[in-house]
């Protein structure tokens, strides 16, 4: 903390909250500075911010945000690492439809070390790691500054591209699994997308729990080479929608029992395929929509079949206010990622690559893993 | 008893039960006849048969039918009246998903006299109106056979067109209404088709519950007559699909909060709108698909709205074996018919013009009411 108050007196300028930063307003940030002199400060953080929503390439620019106040229960996290998602993407395009108000640094997961902590702070101290969790707004900037609540201390054991992407996507697989219907060891499930992130996290989440998994992936150049992935990864049965092409697809399921439960990521012609594999009374979640199809079911489904289908958003559930669940279910995903039983490809990039990143994020150059910032 | 006894021996030929006859298969009928002399026998019986599937009005005909044996524990129901439903129809075409072995005798509720009674009968006598509750397959003749148990026996204060119909459409619109939202007085629910008698039955049902109802009809010559007929049920709104051609559907709910619960039989664009007015988190039902298009379902609708699509198909419900139940809810239904708060339009036909009674049924001659068999 000696350390932050040095750097504080060295500041010329004094800053308002990340989240709240107005750009060039000095007489706001003239009058913090005059009100006193001991206030803690965290370090000046550079940041990715957009200031209105639009293409992510276009409206992102690198902005070196002034220190910001560290008051009595905030915690200082200098940021260690934290993914680009489809979400954060989507954030910035501003088509999603909960999205913190512009001028925003973007990001919304990643992993960090505590540089400095208030008056208040107990349970938290410099050189611990932690993750904002639930995830929260603003993780693409070396210093982020949030109240202690926010931030969930974790083990150093995990490596950081895990520690950084754990609380999405692996979680999402996990709550999915569990939310929807009771499935027991010898159960199968069915879902699509299943090379995405989330796709690959159900099946290696349910083969620990003994379930089975019938996976769809899309006709691509590479194809066979990610049936090999996720056969790898323990899927025990992975087709390509041509391949599902056939009058009845519940005539490859082999010693498989049809499904009760389905993922989709993907809407359209993937979709059906999940619905046509369930079997009576089953269950269809979406969570994704990647063709930008819609999902179209026939009555019958309804009716005779009685199908259900439901959605599933993470945000949702982390709106229940399940902090201690939520924290408990990291923990668990971060041990089986330390144990190599919980795997999935990235790629870390630095910072100042950003633009690299993004534009692999934005699939521009094809097919790319996960993008994770290192700063 | 007597008379049947008189009748059974003047009797030719003898029968088999109705739902397995075979068609002149005398050799059988004759081993019969030798068994007993005292078998107590039902009157011969008049039916609507089909021997193979296909359009109604070609592959019915009315058949003599020989009288069949009334076991110890059987009941011979001299039927008073019996509908014609689209669910018969997609029986007699085989498309309905169960459906009896060919031949049989079509229909599948009604209302009857109790005409004679095997001898471990005791709960039923001659002369009590009964129901087969379980509805139950081949309603359409003169005298039906069946156990004691498949039969309710009902207060004759009810309307013969009310008792011979409650037990599909009405119990198909109190289920809806129990089984999927729990809905409060001042709370609303949206429904397309709601000129169907399930439609017009949820308006009631919602109504006496103190629930608003948002109706959707289609749009044709009429419907301002359709509209006005919902409102005297009670319906709080009525839009033709037309009208709901805008925006932000929600803008005409009026002072109506936003539904948590919707009831589609049309698919389609009717299903859509649907959709539209339900609140976030609300749950779609289907039970029918009049437009026989099928459900178009946006990801964001699943994802961010976090709606719920579901179905109901009432033999479903039936075969959890909660016949006590089904019974208590045929009773109070049959007592809102009596006392005039359950209403709907049906028409009268005699038995022997069953064939106008058909293509009414099959819309042949534009829409006309429920066509109600009466023998």
């Amino acid at each position: 903390m000696c350390l932050l108050r040095e750097r504080e007196r060295e500041m010329k300028a004094v800053g308002v909250r990340a989240l709240n930063f107005r750009l060039n307003q000095f007489g706001e940030t003239r009058k913090r500075f005059l009100r006193s002199f001991s206030t803690l400060m965290s370090p000046p953080s550079k940041a990715i911010v957009y200031e209105q929503h639009g293409s992510p390439d276009s409206v992102t620019r690198l902005v070196n945000l002034p220190p910001v106040e560290v008051r009595d229960n905030d915690v200082c996290v200098k940021m260690i690492a934290a993914p680009i998602n489809p979400s954060d993407i989507n954030r910035i395009e501003g088509v999603y439809p909960v999205r913190p108000p512009v001028p925003a640094v973007g990001g919304y997961e990643g992993v960090g070390e505590v540089y400095a902590v208030g008056s208040k702070v107990n349970a938290l101290s410099p050189g611990d790691w932690v993750i904002p969790s639930p995830p929260s707004s603003g993780t693409w900037q070396t210093y982020v500054v949030k109240e202690e609540s926010v931030w969930h201390k974790i083990d150093k054991s995990c490596p950081i591209e895990y520690a950084s992407t754990i609380t999405v996507n692996p979680l999402t697989a996990l709550r999915m699994l569990e939310d929807f219907v009771s499935l027991a060891s010898g159960d199968s499930m069915v879902q699509n997308g299943a090379t995405s992130i989330v796709g690959q996290c159900v099946i290696q989440l349910a083969r620990l729990r003994g379930i089975s998994t019938i996976n769809i992936i899309r006709d691509r150049a590479g194809s066979d080479e990610a049936r090999e992935n996720l056969k790898a990864l323990g899927a025990d049965q992975v087709f390509s929608e041509s391949q599902l092409n056939v009058k009845n697809v519940k005539s490859l399921l082999g010693e498989l029992p049809e499904p009760a439960l389905g993922f989709n990521c993907v809407g359209g012609n993937a979709a059906s395929l999940v619905l046509k594999f369930l079997r009576e009374r089953g269950t269809m979640v979406t969570y994704g929509g990647m063709s930008k199809k819609p999902i179209t079911v026939s009555t019958t489904s309804f009716i005779f079949k009685d199908l259900a289908l439901k959605g599933f958003w993470l945000q949702n559930w982390l709106s229940l206010g399940k902090v201690k669940e939520c924290r408990e279910m990291i923990d668990y995903l971060l041990g089986l990622a330390r144990d190599g039983k919980l795997q999935y490809e990235t790629e870390l990039a630095p910072f100042d690559e950003f633009p690299v990143a993004l534009d692999k994020a934005l699939g521009k150059v094809g097919r790319q893993p996960k993008q994770v910032i290192t700063f």
